[in-house]
């Protein structure tokens, strides 16, 4: 099925109840969903290289509008042909608007109809984000996706907030597919409406209705209990157009992207797996491991006996809590490399199990499995 | 030519001058010399895994006795079959004695003549480092080579201090010998001696006259000027066993390496190229680069032109730079593989100007050409 931007295509293979495969492609690269899609802020996967992150499967990744448009700059990024060609990333990438960062990160955002206007959390510089705005910086990174700009509102905003909220990002989305498109780049529209079903719905028909290459759920993940996102998305995501990617942003814990995939999800991005990493937690097929505890400082087992990737395949447990406790980089480096691993692997399992129409049941068994060996809460040493 | 150790052989090839290439070779590995040792303080070569060291043509790298010994500790890593299991190093390791650290880095040392007792900078607690448990703790981390304690005064000591450490240095060599040897381990003995020649070579004849290995220089680098020890290494490094390895310890810059290797230096060990990576300064052909200097902003050349490491023919003086300002590990790592690669490409070509007796022009044109685009002191932005 082609999408909107030339170039663009989306084709859904099997389907497993809600669930489905799919082929994303753009003009430069080809990504089979459901993806998950590792966060690279500042033109980096934080202490990996290109090739260390393509081995883990990934096939796109997610870079910062926010700050690389303050560091280095998007027209400094643009002379070496993108993000892209900045970082040397071969397969697909997509920019968020900035949004977001301006909310968690910038000072003294003021917010008004035609946009907002903050001051760099890097040098204090003053700044203005308008839709507009949004999609330009995003040409000079040349993503493959651009992302619209959205006001997503604080998880426990009161109705009336949330409501505002939409229809001020209804608004920037049409006003984002009215600049003009940058040569090679698709664009996303952004579903609001909290954790109110009839409100979401209601987004969702309007964000629908535009001429969008894919569309995201903005909004989860900010506080609600996780149980609640899952009933959300087991209405939401089967309404979300099934012609088009669609994309659940910031999400999530292992568990959140199985119950996403299983209710039609088909991307994903999050810090967690790489952030987690530089504190010493693991994600595996045995659940979280957290290599500061003390149980693994004489542990030579490999910290995810189920996973082929080179971390586990060559260390220890004992030197990955080594590195960790002495604040060595390769500690990081190694957790980051196995969690993207363990992560993609998710997908790649998920993709077949949908081919296979087990689903379902392969699902509740990795889940159990996780539940079962989870370490979160054991003491530290 | 075997070495007193079985298994250890030290073979001379070419001679070019006063310097001279050669093979050293423990049970488990082989060493090309001149030859430069990557840092590894605490069993890993900060921010780059075994693979990457190797590639950068290092076979032989050094452990810090020290801080294996208070963290994990030694046993812990015996039990992983030395250092070399633990962090999967496949080539050769040194290992200091541990005193360098505790006259650096330790608390409330207090030295006699049987050891040094200390307390821990991690935690405080008190240990005792004595010649024998410096061997015991050593042969524990399973390192190829092991080096005696020594004591090294400070650069500016006055000649009697110098003089009792030089004698203390001589007792505790002979009681290092003395110990049970570890299967496969071998040892090198330290010269001290301060920048006064006369000691310098009272104290070789000393050590030069035991059952060693290898022949250290202790005590260089510690503050006197270059030139001085460019100069006393001219008179000492030729009359120190032909035999056996020459290992400068703690030295250098690329200026160092390549005239100690004049003066017949076999063997280097320094934090510099991976200290001065982490700080954003990259070592090259064509002398130092500062990637914090704003020059560097947009520019979408290679960091070294002449350099064929992935570094260099991956990405630009631009993105590198871009990692170091913000901060991203990825920048270290990068900058750090490109360092070795470059001390590596520093040895190999000086083993084969040796070999075809053009040494020393070499050296005069190298070390000119990096001199005059050396970009030390031009300001930063």
């Amino acid at each position: 099925m082609t999408l909107p931007t030339p170039g663009f295509s989306f084709e859904v293979g099997a389907v497993d109840g809600a669930a489905r495969t799919g082929i994303f492609r753009t003009p430069r690269a080809v990504v089979e969903t459901p993806a998950f899609m590792p966060v690279g802020t500042q033109a980096t996967v934080k202490s990996l290289t290109p090739e260390d992150v393509a081995s883990t499967g990934a096939r796109i990744i997610l870079a910062n509008t926010y700050h690389l448009w303050l560091r280095p700059g998007a027209e400094s990024i643009a002379a070496h042909g993108g993000v892209v060609g900045f970082m040397k990333w071969p397969h697909a990438l997509l920019t968020d608007s900035g949004g977001y960062q301006v909310f968690s990160l910038a000072k003294h955002r003021t917010i008004d109809e035609d946009g907002i206007t903050f001051r760099s959390h890097l040098d204090g510089s003053l700044h203005r984000l308008t839709p507009e705005e949004a999609m330009r910086v995003q040409a000079l990174l040349g993503s493959d996706v651009a992302m619209v700009l959205d006001e997503c509102p604080p998880g426990k905003a009161p109705r009336e907030e949330i409501e505002r909220a939409m229809k001020r990002t209804s608004e920037w989305a049409s006003r984002c597919l009215r600049t003009e498109p940058a040569e090679g780049q698709g664009r996303f529209g952004i579903v609001q409406g909290g954790t109110a079903l009839d409100l979401r719905m209601s987004h969702l028909q309007t964000i629908a209705a535009l001429d969008f290459d894919g569309v995201a759920l903005g909004g989860f993940s900010v506080g609600e209990p996780t149980a609640q996102m899952y009933e959300l998305l087991t209405e939401i995501a089967p309404a979300m157009p099934a012609d088009k990617p669609r994309y659940l942003m910031g999400v999530g814990t292992p568990t959140d992207l199985l119950r996403a995939v299983q209710a039609g999800i088909d991307m994903f991005d999050c810090v967690l797996p790489t952030r987690n990493a530089r504190n010493g937690q693991a994600l595996t097929w045995g659940g979280r491991v957290n290599l500061r505890q003390a149980r693994h400082r004489d542990d030579q087992s490999p910290l995810d006996t189920r996973c082929d990737c080179s971390t586990c395949t060559t260390y220890s447990r004992a030197y990955l809590r080594h590195l960790i406790k002495a604040e060595e980089m390769l500690g990081p480096r190694l957790v980051t490399l196995h969690n993207l691993h363990f992560y993609g692997a998710l997908m790649r399992e998920a993709r077949e199990m949908i081919r296979l129409g087990k689903l379902g049941p392969w699902v509740e068994a990795t889940l159990s499995r996780m539940h079962e060996e989870d370490e979160v809460g054991a003491p530290e040493g």
